[in-house]
């Protein structure tokens, strides 16, 4: 039997070991998505205990912060909403929360869990009921008074030399400003293009928040689809000059509909007059926008992430009372292969395909998302366009196991441009850790099989690859 | 190499050996869901030889009874009718079957009947052409002479503590009552709710059916949607009398479309009137009887079970020749995720969402179903809505796997209810034993690499849980 | 660590190599489906270098031949179109390739080269850029001038019994006549009847094509739906008298919409007119011809082969450029279960189902078409519907396991009909090697477990089946 999680944790052969050690484990991270806020980053701040950083907790409108992934293992375990996501005091809530975690064997957050605690409160023990308490007031002691656990402590201490948030196209990126200011802290924040509510003409709030839009380019409004377009191309440029590298793009499904511009204005006339409207009035919309963005990125450079097959907030009665991102979204079932492979086929006639990484919620669609990647490749880049690291509910040994070895069999493993957070947690650098053993497990598992060669030049190149220099390279740091 | 199915058999590991071996083999059996007749408990009936118990025969309508499973791998040897469902004289039959049987690694039968012929009748050798005349005798000797095995003495070597048979609500439950009142049979035998028929208004039969219904609540006829509400509601009543503890559901697919009861009832009309209905229509009728049961369930504290994505019947002429049931039924493919979110998230607006197991005959829709379930957990129960276990042609080594790591990796595993047999056949409790070994290899797996901690009271807790204590405790044992 | 790809490879237990070595390596091959030229073969066609053999290159109008799995990883590794399909030096497009080789861990493409290269030329070390010069000098030399590396050269040393060519109904099979006139070559060239440019009527050229048939039949044109059925029999009962064993269907999706043949013949009139159809018209037209064939397949023997979900040319620019098969092909996501099984069941009403091979190119199907399979067997034959092997973007190490593991658990693996190559290249017949090491692994395995009986008889039965056996069964060899 292993220790629990030592060193050589998830590294089941010589080769694997070598490999996580020596090439693999220093090199430094770029975690290219995630979702924490710059303006903490800025302001450096810092937790009083493990419930804050790890549950967070209820905002005065009733809506939520924090992690997700938690909650719903507590409520899996038929905790109350006010142990959940607040209310009790927070040590309660933690006991709660590793009541559950006690029950998860085989859930990624037990690992999680264990390896952040490992790494940034030096805690080797397992986390059950029985050591709870001292995990508690180990990590207490240091969220308050350790300098390496303030929020830019961990970014130091865990070597990340670039971070890509999510940013809405109208917000003015003064934090990111403020950090590229300071010479004091050397890791770069860029903002990622997520303009998800400039797209999303078939659900609330859209016309409003065309309105925020305007006003971000200087305008009382915008009038037209025309005017949309112009006024994200230009936050885009923005963006771009803020140092953006990607974009981000949150789908229920990705829809792929042209029609002539005068149908187009058509509707968004009346998605702005308020009228409902059908799924194939909204798409042409959106394909309008999609396309001229998906242009765009091609001309600046940057890359276009296609996230899909995420059907949010299911639980209506659970979304009136805590709002988005509060844990009650799904795996969608949307096959959208054909929408995909038409859009990029578009942006391709005219060269103007750029960087694109596809994303489906949807394990079954990997290998179909490998193939339909190796139809729009060209001599730009080496992987131009790939199949995304495995996310949210794949972001798991076996869904990045699966999504490796889909990646491996159909695409070129090499050129993959690696692990990403997606996070909310500032403790989650550790994933790229999990990650980087699952890879480099992987890999040594067909080298120790006789089915890849032990050449210690490539093997290194495609770990080194695979943990930064790809990244390094797609998203052109 | 490990000796062929002995007593770690399917135990990869010291862990995996002693979590089976102290905590899981000996447990008692909750088989919460199968197809066992309560008449033949109450009759306490015997059989003759292996292929009256494993391959049944005809009734005098043409129509069969038995295991299709086992059907299925004769006619994919190319047996004839004969031979497979009867006329054939019964070693004949019982020699056509290991015939196939020898073709078949990698097919769970042939464990089932391995572990079957071990448990039962103690017989260690593998099943093969060579064996099978001497598993034949010891078997056939045993089945007519031995206590143990008639149905209640396999019930009682089996430890069963309760068995739920699946009933119709029309049904008397007289044998119930029967087995009730015998007090020298301890094992409990409560009814499940199966109101398919009167929800399949689409197909052949409905009226006739919904005939049958009024008599069993003591009415000459039922004249509306609303009085076929009543109906079920009164006899599910009935039957939670009688001790049921859980409903099922057989469906094509999950369908959710709520419509005003006025068009309901006009569905209803048409339908009783033999007019053919459209998809829309009939699902406005289902979506109407189904929210109704569903709120019913919460009330009366049973669990609702929906079975889908299984299409039946598939092979027209063998359909005309055998009836249903008779192995011509095949994995469906329907994405039902966004209407079972729908059906869950209208019956939890008003707090009535019952304790819900999922299962769908498509394997794919592992992962999907876990998140789903996520998004519908409350405070009443830990592990309220659930992905249930492997089912049908799911129900194998890999199966049960996929499924188990599904639910680690997005549910809580701790809570899971565990197996049950779905059977028609009385020797089939093996399966639990199969179940058990499987799941205690994957537990040990995980322990074993490090994983999840070797703390032997968390482990004891989650393997008994696992095995008999929640589902003891989801079912109100 | 094993030694890179030695006679051992890819088999991980006692029982793997035994039954690899005793039974499988030296069993003969029937490739019963592949693309390789027939004249090529009558002429004894040789190559120059790697390069010709390997990566093929573009014909004097643009369009090109050759292997779009290697074209695929040298654009995924950003190689430009001058390297990948031509323009360039062949050994500068030769070490393109290798270069991108070197980044392709867990890609079968890698396994294979080093078989072909092992096998064909006995280089034994691994393929990168540090050998990649030594192999090509070995390999251009022997290609060359030594007599086992012609095309019969390879054949012959290969062991192949029967090669099942993929041709046009309206061909003449001149290049299949001489050769069987030859007396110096043993192996049986077989034309398979592959139908789809009658069957395909919303593609573009359909008008023209029937024109060929018609000439290919002896008339000037054919002007009914009703005609072009008479004309594909009379063709297929041609190909039967030279030896054609099986059908290939390459669709889309399957279709299945009987309409009454007066709505057929208004659906071809309007197609052959030009007219753009509905796909539920074009539907009606391809049942129509598809229902014909699989009866006539039942009168002759001849197996049907469905190949569904591949997208094809889905990157617009690309297909202008260079033509179909040219590596712009991606995996489909059409759900047809439901029409197969209607399909089927049509045939069998009448018993006129024939031997059935089903091929999805997306694996998720796989469960679901060996249930399928399991509802249409018959006494006719063992394993007369069965699923077909991993193919395409799933013939790789873990998708063949996949592809086992789903025939294993809910068909019945001992009569699998096996291997084919599907391939354009001579050399990939080291793929029924790799094949075989997969099979007897995945078997030794389940022996090494206990699950499956070590009885010698019946291994060996299984192995020389799967291997061969059963394919010349079936194909009636």
């Amino acid at each position: 039997m292993r220790t629990f999680m030592d060193e050589d944790f998830l590294l089941f052969t010589d080769t694997a070991r070598r490999l996580f050690h020596q090439y693999a484990e220093d090199m430094p991270i770029i975690d290219y998505h995630c979702h924490i806020p710059p303006r903490e980053i800025y302001e450096d701040r810092r937790f009083d205990d493990l419930t804050q950083v790890w549950l967070g907790g209820r905002n005065a409108d009733g809506t939520v912060f924090g992690d997700h992934y938690k909650w719903r293992l507590m409520r899996a375990n038929g905790a109350s909403e006010d142990y959940v996501t607040g209310g009790m005091p927070p040590y309660e809530r933690y006991l709660k929360f590793v009541e559950a975690l006690e029950k998860a064997p085989g859930d990624p957050v037990y690992s999680w869990c264990c390896m952040e605690l490992q790494r940034f409160f030096g805690f080797d023990e397992p986390l059950t009921l029985k050591t709870a308490k001292k995990a508690w007031d180990l990590a207490s002691d240091k969220l308050r008074n350790d300098p390496d656990l303030s929020v830019r402590g961990i970014i130091k201490k865990s070597k990340v030399r670039m971070i890509g948030t999510t940013d809405d196209p109208a917000d003015d990126l003064v934090w990111h400003d403020r950090i590229a200011e300071d010479p004091s802290f050397e890791t770069k924040v860029y903002p990622s293009f997520r303009p998800d509510k400039a797209i999303n003409i078939d659900k609330p709030g859209f016309a409003e928040y065309i309105g925020r839009l305007a006003q971000s380019v200087g305008k009382k409004s915008l009038n037209s689809a025309e005017d949309v377009r112009g006024a994200l191309i230009e936050r885009l440029e923005f963006f771009a000059s803020r140092g953006c590298r990607a974009s981000d793009h949150g789908l229920d499904y990705v829809p792929f509909r042209p029609a002539p511009v005068s149908e187009v204005e058509d509707v968004f006339k009346r998605a702005m007059a308020g009228e409902a409207l059908s799924r194939d009035d909204a798409d042409k919309y959106k394909t309008f926008i999609l396309t001229a963005l998906g242009r765009a990125y091609s001309r600046l450079g940057i890359a276009m992430q296609l996230h899909y097959s995420c059907s949010r907030n299911v639980n209506a009665r659970m979304f009136r009372l805590l709002g988005p991102d509060s844990g009650y979204d799904m795996i969608g079932q949307e096959s959208c292969g054909a929408q995909i492979a038409a859009f990029l086929s578009a942006l391709d006639e005219t060269g103007e395909c750029p960087r694109t990484i596809l994303y489906s919620l949807n394990g079954t669609d990997n290998d179909m998302l490998v193939s339909l990647a190796g139809c729009f490749q060209s001599g730009d880049i080496p992987g131009k366009i790939q199949l995304g690291s495995a996310w949210w509910f794949m972001d798991t040994r076996r869904g990045m196991e699966d999504q490796l070895r889909s990646f491996a069999q159909g695409g070129l493993l090499g050129n993959f441009v690696g692990m990403l957070t997606d996070s909310r947690s500032f403790l989650s650098y550790a994933r790229h850790d999990y990650f980087r053993r699952i890879f480099c497990n992987l890999l040594g598992e067909w080298v120790e099989n006789g089915e890849f060669p032990a050449d210690e030049d490539v093997l290194k190149s495609i770990v080194r690859g695979v943990c930064y220099e790809n990244a390094e390279r797609y998203f052109r740091l």
